[in-house]
């Protein structure tokens, strides 16, 4: 039996998803809404699916489930409002970027019983999972020392930087879902160091780098380093240092040659956007997606992962504006 | 305007080019045509196309090109038939196995005006097509010498092999092609070499292991190194010499990490097919092929191009078999 | 004009340096000490040196130089014993594990003008010395963001560990040195946290397992990850990411081959050893040494350099001991 | 005890051999001759020997060992005139460029019973090494399939050119060799094809770009790629493929840092010289030689290995000039 899906905005993210759901075996794209009638025509055409609200889908009987890539202010509301339908729910992160409305928003989705998945699509990248696979399959050890490099190639526009929640509750957030995923322990302390080096515009309204260092219980470490520029492309390391060996991921391009000339030896810079480089992730995470549904396994991340990170988010925020050490 | 395809042959190579006609915006699969039901049936099924045969589908004038995934020995009826029917064609190569039949199936081609583009699908893997760039641009200066090392991961199986034509115009032809489209210069001298040192059981019917030597007029080297067994995946490399530089391909593999322990730092094995290796560079091949269709551009590789790595095959055949320089 | 050396300490360290004099052209290794006789024999057999104490070095008047690789208790008086006897002073890293002593001593070294350079040999390393150049040359633009990981294959015995001065004043000192090296700018912050990961036993004598972040005060970020375990081999990198680009070093291995099969590319593990690792580095720090003393060169790192590094790892070991920010 | 040796010819080679004998703790260079009496008298200061001539050096009874690096037209003579003088003797390669002269030498060699080891230094380099030692420890299972690439990053003048015995004899000699050392069976048919691409001026005097095959009699296969051009440095590469997987060398540099910006990631250029490329295979070749001398071990390569490297390079010569297959 195929599965129904319907989208919820139809912008850039919510274009990845569609084709995720079209190359998906068991899965149909069967509706999408968006405010803007181009954009959900445009999806609509493309795959031969129908446009329509929010109403009706989250009222259609035949609709499984919704892929929210609306704004993130809709989110809690959003999940709300179909889990109360009995839809299954893959949603973008974050929850909300306010702590009390994501906890309020996941009581309702526990009271529902509904499932939710959330958009930390590195989890479902092949190389990362790869890593965490090395890890699981005790290739390292006892993982001890984690270190996470994470830059974009550019800063997003100002408009986006002010409604972002900053760089931690943006950006890391991402790291501190992988950090939790590969640490396998809870955190318990956060120091973070913020500053404005890459575009002075910035200045007060957020940071562009960022270091970051968590602890465990246990006493594991694990460093984040955060830049919103990076020349020679969209920068993504993970290397996870354990008790018999270390295991890292190596940057992706999109074309590897190497070229030797009296100059030494080049290869060119990296994937230069996130959905270049994680196209292989978002077919895999909505294949998780469909599988939570099909095979009842456990959505991964779950809402509370969501939460878990954001609450590392705002804590990181704290430390690098107080400049004290968190504890959790 | 969508461009109306057809597809001949519904086996492993067939469902490839489904796939990536279904994800080409300005081409739709009309028709699937096999002998054996199940196997057309199920490409209908997935892409929402009809099941038809070749003859109808030779009569179909809104049928705008056809690709050709069928058996060898049936590939130059094929393309003279398709050609007399005003279609543009694709096919996989070769044209033929046979100089001759090749010949006087090109000369119906070139008769009748029709449009036929072979399918050495390497040209358009973004790695190769990047060296290929490289030289274009003059960042190596004068190609001088070019290593070519093509190894298969296991044997095909022995039905296989003593119809495939041997290796030369089985498994050499991808790196004749490779050799022609990089050197710029077409070769004058062939010698070859073949052993048997994977697999016993085919002596006296085919090698396993080859080395040829290539050079042109100017005096430009190319040599090839090919083999049926490579325990660590497939292995695709090509690297060009030249007055400036040189530029090489990376090896591909699935998954990029790297694991680092007492018995030092490993990184995983490479593809362990030519699907998956090849990925993009069927869904390429087909755009370019569309693109020959839409914008009239020259097909690349043209059947020109398949005759001339067979005749390379054919030389190679015959330098290995009695140890001497073939002289073209 | 050959300079004259003496070379007090004859165990491992002053080995190292006992070669790097013979080699230099420059130098000549005249003297030796040490109060294990058989040791200074050792030394004096193999380079035609004589065995002569302390006193009778700082008395002769044709030595130029002596190189300190004493225990580290014995560096400061050494220090002004021959800054008094008007000798140039290379001295094995630190000047000493306390902060006012170490002040004391770079007094008197003021006071009698010598010429005081210090042993921090991976300034001379011609790898991470490339790294450095690359900054100075503007090839990354302004200094951001610095990695540093500095991993032992092993923990030293439980006797060295104990006066060492702990992990930060022992190991971390080095990347403390690099890192002020890379930054160019002095740090204003630390933040550090220590866990016992590899050995028990070490629990609440020292820590083997160090994440530390600096900042500086235009907002540059430096992050260190130490471990004394790494199965690898001796894991020594640095990473310096800059406005206009980055740059980095890799490890080092004794042997680059690589070795492929069905378990994937394997290249062998990284040098075992800091003095395998660094026997290009210890040469290097040897000839700047004699630049020093013929050329006029100001020694680098100096007598300054250790003092601030200390005082690094002073702080360093306050923050994870008092889970605070220290701010310098 | 210490082995006394005597250094004929002092020049470029000679040096770096007079440098490998004084760091060997078994050898101690006692003198050395060169009718360029500042030659000899710079090393006879830097490394406290004496001056003097061949024949002083042939009449001495305490002399263990000759290494003989005069110009290639007085080896054999040397060779014969020591070999009677009942010394050890290292000679650079050739013994002759001409087959018969070496054969009638290395009777004289026989007849007297004298140790004679040929200078391929390329056997001691610890990366090479590693790989033979891979295939002896049967990592790869049988061997297969190797590739040899070696350019060199520039040609000499003209005058050495003429003298040198051509390309083949000059510097494939060292890949014949090495392809010897890693088939582990002799090459029982020959290809070889050459150009001139990088220097006009040496057309019908020399070629600058060769190719060779090498077929053995159980079927393995050899190809070398040869130029006097490369302008990334001092390419050396090796790749042997074997029957459970392949073993291969990385190319050197002296630096390893990778700089990353907006054009790639760049790696500096190789080393560009022989000489420092293979610093650590001339120590651990003078290191065997003595080793051959106090522990009685065979000489490798003998001065058979030099004759049968020079036979290739004759029939490789031939199969270029005549554009046939030699068989051997």
């Amino acid at each position: 039996m195929t599965l129904k899906f319907a989208l919820l905005g139809a912008g850039r993210i919510g274009k990845v998803h569609a084709r995720a759901i079209a190359g998906n075996p068991d899965a149909e794209l069967a509706f999408v809404a968006d405010p803007v009638a181009d954009a959900a025509r445009a999806i609509a055409e493309q795959y031969s699916c129908r446009v329509s609200t929010i109403d009706e889908i989250a009222a259609d009987p035949t609709v499984d489930a919704v892929i929210i890539c609306t704004p993130t202010n809709t989110h809690a509301d959003l999940i709300e409002m179909f889990a109360r339908a009995g839809k299954a729910i893959f949603c973008e992160k974050p929850v909300d970027l306010d702590v009390a409305r994501a906890e309020s928003c996941l009581k309702v989705v526990r009271d529902t019983g509904a499932k939710l998945m959330l958009g930390f699509q590195r989890r479902y990248d092949p190389h990362f999972a790869a890593v965490k696979k090395a890890i699981s399959d005790g290739r390292i050890g006892e993982v001890e020392m984690i270190q996470i490099v994470s830059r974009d190639p550019g800063a997003p526009p100002m408009d986006y930087i002010k409604t972002s929640g900053g760089i931690f509750r943006d950006m890391t957030i991402h790291d501190f879902d992988m950090a939790r995923f590969l640490l396998g322990e809870e955190p318990a302390t956060v120091y973070a160091t913020g500053s404005v080096l890459t575009d002075k515009t910035i200045e007060g309204v957020d940071y562009d780098s960022a270091s970051v260092t968590l602890t465990t219980a246990s006493g594991k470490h694990c460093t984040i380093s955060n830049s919103r520029r990076a020349t020679y492309g969209y920068d993504q390391r993970v290397e996870v240092h354990g008790s018999k060996g270390a295991v890292s991921v190596e940057n992706q391009r999109p074309v590897t040659i190497e070229l030797a000339a009296g100059d030494g030896f080049t290869r060119p810079p990296l994937h230069d956007f996130f959905m270049t480089r994680y196209v292989e992730a978002y077919a895999a995470e909505i294949a998780a997606f469909v599988s939570v549904l099909k095979d009842g396994a456990s959505p991964s991340p779950s809402g509370e992962d969501g939460l878990r990170a954001l609450k590392l988010a705002d804590a990181a925020l704290r430390s690098a504006k107080q400049g004290v050490v968190v504890v959790l």
